[in-house]
């Protein structure tokens, strides 16, 4: 049953895309949504007030459960006061399961109905996750939303092994709604499978909705099928997820992703892109994306993104971030990750903003706008 | 003969101690100064608002000539409008001459009168570092100090090598003094060598206080000689320096290097331990240097130096900081690189207050607070 530290009001519709709030124990996040990662617990490079409403604007960060267990382990951060006093945020967080990277480790790990068994990459420790260790990983950490511990299905996979892993996670999913200590502070989301098969994702939304859970994940997207594919997975699969419920699509993705899923009627997203992007020296423009270490931009005195006045890489030329790439300075992973945050921010800010007003035609510009940031940035841009 | 660009006022004394105001082209320097070092037109991700008034506050920053010169380029940097608009500081930048990079490539590299020979490690490129050529490319990157060209003598050196060495750098002196072109915006520091022998050192500065420049370094120490021999050359020193010109001692040094310096008279510093040490999870606080990455400090929750209230690094617990070096964090790097930086400021600033209010008792007390700052934090501190 859905708890009470976790509650969400759309406010606004234009077509399927909504807009609203959810609250959580920490705070209350605008959605559309994109949390930024912060996969062990900081932002690679970025502060969290950098982050947060006096920075990019982003009201809700994601963590990720299996890196915080494996170190520092979560019990250390439960006697510090939990993930937000360690870290330093002080709005909603939301963790990750953990299976989705013990399932990267594929060949070294055995699944089974209890869970999974690995070697710790860290230690070389025999551990077990199952979807009880999971939840109490996640309320140990005292984040705001724990996702269920589901199966990671393969791409692509048999109709029979889909049909297989969505039943384990539904399964998975009612041992990680009994194994809830926290119901009061920790929300639980379920996640919806079914690979790419839309019959199968429709009948694990509508089983799973059942269960009447704080919030609803598309998951197993995202997985090298391609946008056309993954937008028509989602399209099939939103109807048929609890209309007053948040929806999240995990671990999306380019802007362009993220405007045609929210047109479908999403509300959260996540995705490493703008921090992993900005490490390698990628940045996101609304002309385009930006590789800052080519030699187009040696001599280019302008700052990143004219369309994006504060951005706080603005401060810089173009010339002087690629130099600062080009001599290895940390200062230029720093300014392009910021720069990205604030992007994405922006973005979805617009979205927001633009179904608020229900203006159609607001939303078709943007979605262009999106598809032109999503792709290089056109030569003397 | 001493610009218009630079002038120097001693406004209180204590002892041999000075605090004053240096004018430069971009603005004041209140001395005692510590100069933050950004070797490539950058501070190890820290933003240059970060390192002056608003942040740590510091009037001067440092850059070497020898790696700008290298890449990008000083001309390109010219072209951009100069070092101050590529890199985003607007204040007083001094820089070195390039010489110390230069001499440091030892085997490689070939001396004589006219100047160095050296194969760039960059590209395997013959190149020559002169008297001119060092000035040339200080005044096009626009600096407001730029330091003479000099040789760097090997530790130890014989007495006829000193002899010989000091007296090419004095030749080279008057080469880059005739090599200014822009006097009208950039200083000259010239340079006291004179090895580790006393006598030297005192004609050489006798020797060069003569040609009236904008301001006099003493170089050639912190080789590994060790504190207290470097001690007795600058005591050695000072008094025959011009006691109406700035003092600059190069490359110096941990916290209690700067106030014997000071107490000895001398009015800048420079030097890379703060930055370097942070970077490797070495913190200064008024109760030691902590090593971030020990195991003492998994579950300590105090802020890294409470009596250093103002240090951006105190956002956090020690317990986080080491968690971020621990786990590769960028921001570790970068919280306690700024801790130091804040540090620094914050002994400077002590320091020029304690010589305005002339209090002998409140400098002995800095100074062993220093000596403290110096060694090791002890257990439980």
């Amino acid at each position: 049953m859905a708890t009470p530290c976790s509650s969400f009001e759309v406010t606004s519709t234009l077509g399927a895309a909504r807009t609203g709030t959810l609250t959580l124990t920490h705070g209350q996040v605008q959605t559309p949504a994109f949390m930024t990662v912060g996969t062990r617990g900081a932002i690679r490079g970025i502060e969290p007030h950098e982050v947060g409403e006096k920075g990019a604007g982003a009201d809700i960060i994601l963590s990720n459960t299996y890196h915080l267990w494996e170190r520092p382990g979560h019990e250390l951060i439960g006697r510090l006061g939990g993930l937000h006093e360690f870290m330093g945020w002080h709005g909603p967080i939301l963790t990750d399961s953990g299976g989705y990277q013990v399932f990267s480790m594929r060949d070294r790990i055995k699944a089974t109905e209890e869970g999974v068994r690995f070697r710790s990459p860290l230690n070389g420790d025999l551990k077990w996750l199952t979807p009880e260790l999971a939840v109490e990983i996640q309320e140990t950490l005292g984040v705001d939303v724990a996702m269920a511990f589901d199966e990671c299905l393969e791409h692509p996979a048999t109709r029979e092994r889909a049909k297989h892993s969505t039943d384990r996670t539904t399964r998975w999913l009612k041992r990680c709604m009994a194994a809830r200590q926290h119901a009061d502070r920790t929300a639980l989301f379920g996640i919806v499978q079914g690979g790419m098969y839309e019959d199968m994702r429709i009948a694990h939304a509508q089983e799973i909705a059942e269960l009447d859970l704080d919030g609803y994940a598309i998951g197993g997207l995202s997985v090298g099928e391609g946008h056309d594919l993954m937008m028509a997975m989602v399209q099939a699969t939103t109807p048929h997820m609890p209309a007053g419920k948040v929806r999240y699509l995990m671990g999306v993705g380019q802007p362009i992703d993220i405007v045609e899923a929210v047109i479908r009627g999403v509300d959260m997203f996540d995705c490493v892109l703008p921090t992993r992007a900005g490490r390698h020296g990628t940045v996101y423009t609304w002309q385009g994306k930006r590789n800052l270490k080519i030699g187009r931009y040696a001599e280019d005195t302008r700052v990143l993104d004219p369309e994006l006045p504060n951005s706080p890489a603005n401060r810089y030329s173009r010339a002087y971030l690629r130099y600062l790439f080009k001599t290895g300075e940390l200062m230029g992973k720093r300014m392009a990750t910021l720069h990205n945050l604030y992007f994405y921010q922006e973005l979805m800010r617009q979205l927001r903003q633009i179904i608020a007003s229900g203006d159609e035609q607001a939303l078709q510009d943007l979605r262009r706008r999106a598809r032109q940031a999503s792709g290089p940035a056109p030569a003397g841009s």
